[in-house]
């Protein structure tokens, strides 16, 4: 691993390294363990430490979103961008099989796949049920499907965690999945608040989330239990709480994005989905007072353009979508 | 290209599409020039037409640093956080330079490796300057290369940056380079500015800068003439500008994440470079007043460990840093 951190190494140290060295983990261990094995408990303790002070449910995007804050324009934002982490699953699960070598884990595993992508036996997969959510705010699926709109930086924290599961031992890319340990909570709070809180939002609009309910704890034990199993020295167990502290912080960096896009201070970046109630707000912020001078907005440019002859506004490109 | 958008596949279409697809880059080319082989001119304004709307030089974040308006602290979060962007560089070029088997773009490409890394002769290279610059902010070097306390939105982008560089046309990975066009009118309006508007920053602090006034202009010169060349269909010329696009949006969305973390709101992500005086603006965000009632700060949680038997406060770990 190169001194440059990328996804991991800020929190996996050298894993070549002799020393044991537990980085961001040692925080959620137990105090005085030093360099001992932990017992399973203390190991799933120490995992669940991790979710309960950086599971993105802590975020204030869901915190508002769960108190009734979002206008539909932001959840719209938020069922877009988070499109693309459902749409990567099925491809990350694919990498984690084609990882092992074992079939009993391989029959396991591809139940996240068969999960996300559907069956011929009529189910029809938690991506599609994402879509129906989409559309359940008045998105466009095939704007969704397409990603064109999503925030630059959603697609990169996704790209990341392909990167994650590509880069490391089996081991690391398992516990990752572990966030899974936390969804059913976050789901039981989430479901009632969304539907008593948003009157476009219905049970049908939510299906996505039923089937998670039984699917998300099913496919933790079995990661839980595999990281028991096969972290199986003091530096092992580190690593597999980090690779659950690198996967909270990509889906908190996603929340931190939209916030900023979105919410507080709402800037969106050029290209982006770009919703006109957020238009109509950031024209808002305009004062107008006898002591105004004309300015151009912000990143707007009046330039001279030599080849065509001609003075042109410059405008970071905003793609206004219906609301 | 998958159906799911990652990096590129939002501004690249589909490059096995027989079909003429500008995408996003439309909105540069010259008005009515359908799907016609652009000349070099209008290549070249195209590209500097993106550069002149989304070059992170317009992003409110650099605007309020060349206004004078950045603590201390904010410009260590910058020079903390791009150093990833520098460290990254010599490795995207050689990558560049693996997908060509040409030695006279060899020797040209090389330039860049040599003028990040250093050489023998003396050069100490931009990466070692970079360091010199976070110095200069008071920040520990150690710190700015272990990269532990940076953003890991800005860690995704550069994995992103990466990314970019291997999965698609030797074409579109030199294309992204060309933000070097536009790096010689920022570097001239920047370091004045901070010389002028931070006490603390010297010349000796910005000496990243003085090389590569020459050093970019000639990379852009070389990197926009292989474009014009080897941009040989209208296809592979939206596709350069593209390239140019998704380049700018990774410089943009990295100071999004500087601006969400430090500025506005200012809600640093846990794990990452938390400056005192952040926190203490965070504190003073907390009104007290007769009808305060006790809640819980954001993040924080209040939950019985049965495991270890006692109550527990858990919070988003944070590390503080002198500033």
């Amino acid at each position: 691993m190169s001194a440059l951190a990328e996804t991991l190494s800020d929190v996996l140290p050298e894993t070549n390294s002799s020393n044991y060295n537990p980085g961001p983990a040692a925080k959620f261990l137990p105090m005085g363990s030093g360099d001992r094995l932990l017992t399973n408990e203390e190991l799933e303790a120490a995992l669940r430490s991790v979710g309960a002070a950086r599971y993105h449910i802590l975020h204030p995007f869901h915190q508002r979103m769960n108190a009734g804050e979002l206008t539909r324009a932001q959840m719209q934002a938020w069922a877009l961008n988070r499109y693309c982490y459902q749409a990567v699953i099925p491809r990350k699960d694919a990498l984690i099989l084609a990882q092992s070598d074992d079939p009993a884990f391989h029959r396991e595993w591809r139940k996240h796949i068969v999960d996300h992508d559907g069956d011929d036996a009529g189910s029809e997969g938690a991506i599609r049920r994402w879509i129906k959510l989409a559309e359940g705010v008045s998105f466009d699926p095939e704007m969704v499907i397409s990603t064109r709109y999503a925030l630059p930086a959603t697609r990169y924290a996704v790209v990341s965690y392909i990167d994650l599961v590509t880069k490391h031992s089996l081991l690391v890319a398992v516990a990752s999945s572990l966030t899974e340990m936390f969804s059913e909570a976050a789901i039981a709070q989430r479901v009632p608040a969304m539907l008593a809180r948003y009157d476009y939002i219905t049970e049908e609009t939510l299906t996505y989330f039923t089937p998670r309910l039984t699917q998300a704890p099913r496919d933790a034990d079995f990661a839980l239990a595999y990281v028991c199993t096969n972290a199986d020295t003091p530096q092992k167990q580190a690593d597999a709480v980090n690779a659950l502290i690198a996967k909270c912080d990509m889906l908190w960096a996603m929340l931190d994005a939209l916030e900023y896009a979105y919410v507080d201070p709402a800037n969106t970046p050029p290209g982006a989905f770009c919703p006109e109630d957020l238009q109509a707000m950031r024209r808002a912020r305009i004062m107008i007072t006898p002591a105004s001078r004309p300015y151009l907005p912000d990143h707007i440019q009046l330039r001279f353009d030599a080849l065509y002859g001609r003075s042109i506004l410059l405008a970071p490109e905003k793609d206004a979508l219906a609301g």
